[in-house]
């Protein structure tokens, strides 16, 4: 009768990986059938000092991957970041999803008043117990990387909609 | 050593809220400095289809406050989302800070298992445990709409950063 700290990771992050790239899936077919360089989506930007929605997806792919092995303590690949393309794109999200999928979610449970150290910013680390560390700083940080993704495609006219975000394709 | 039901809500809302306002703050601030109309920005949208920066910022609220209400049974007001200025909406998340700060955590503790109901668009209703309910509706849904409402004011030019989504003024 309460949530542990795989709960309230590993089906969150499931999910709304699985959703982020259904909103990659919807993204590619909108650029298919407006004979569009891909490129105009995934490289665009909502500001000119903001991160275009390549690095969105990546972000969201590692708040997820990188909080879940810093709580759990299992090491996790570095990854290259090199992807440019939604075919790219969406094997990071399988990559990652697989990644979290291998995680005993005993390694995250218990692990609540565990200090984690973290990177802020180039030159600085951060450390919170681990309670605080997911619901303060991983959560809020994925969901902003996913969201961002999301009105990107959608301030391009990606038809998407508010059960696209919360459902996916299902 | 687990979450409980309370501390996964509560002071998520009240810290993202609080964080929501501050960026509130920094666009009147715009406005204010380049002389311009704040229904610009407050009546901003991403897409035509998307709502405006306004009614990001009620729904992040209301969120929040539905969501807590419908899990703990603690009865809240009606709102009637009549907001349209700056200082409308920072007194909207006010009054929405204190409903949350008067409901006792007790009466959202030990409700993991509680069916909660709740509408689904205009005509339909859905049905979830309140674990699951906060964790896959009411927590990405309010921070669908706090992060839209950041990227509105982005776009637009607002001086704001990942610090003040995740720190606010702090």
């Amino acid at each position: 009768m309460s949530i542990s700290m795989s709960s309230a990771s590993l089906p969150v992050f499931k999910v709304m990986l699985g959703n982020l790239k259904h909103f990659l899936e919807k993204a590619q077919a909108f650029a298919q059938a407006r004979k569009c360089d891909p490129a105009a989506l995934t490289q665009y930007r909502l500001a000119p000092d903001m991160l275009p929605f390549t690095r969105q997806v990546l972000i969201a792919c590692d708040a997820a991957r990188l909080g879940v092995s810093r709580i759990s303590g299992v090491e996790t690949p570095k990854f290259e970041d090199t992807e440019t393309t939604f075919d790219e794109l969406k094997a990071r999200i399988d990559k990652t999803l697989s990644w979290l999928a291998s995680v005993p979610p005993d390694k995250l449970d218990g692990t609540e008043d565990k200090e984690v150290t973290f990177p802020v910013g180039r030159d600085a680390t951060r450390t919170m117990k681990a309670e605080a560390y997911l619901k303060h700083w991983v959560l809020p940080n994925f969901y902003f990387h996913v969201t961002t993704a999301y009105a990107i495609l959608r301030h391009n006219g990606v038809d998407l909609g508010k059960a696209d975000y919360l459902s996916g394709a299902r």
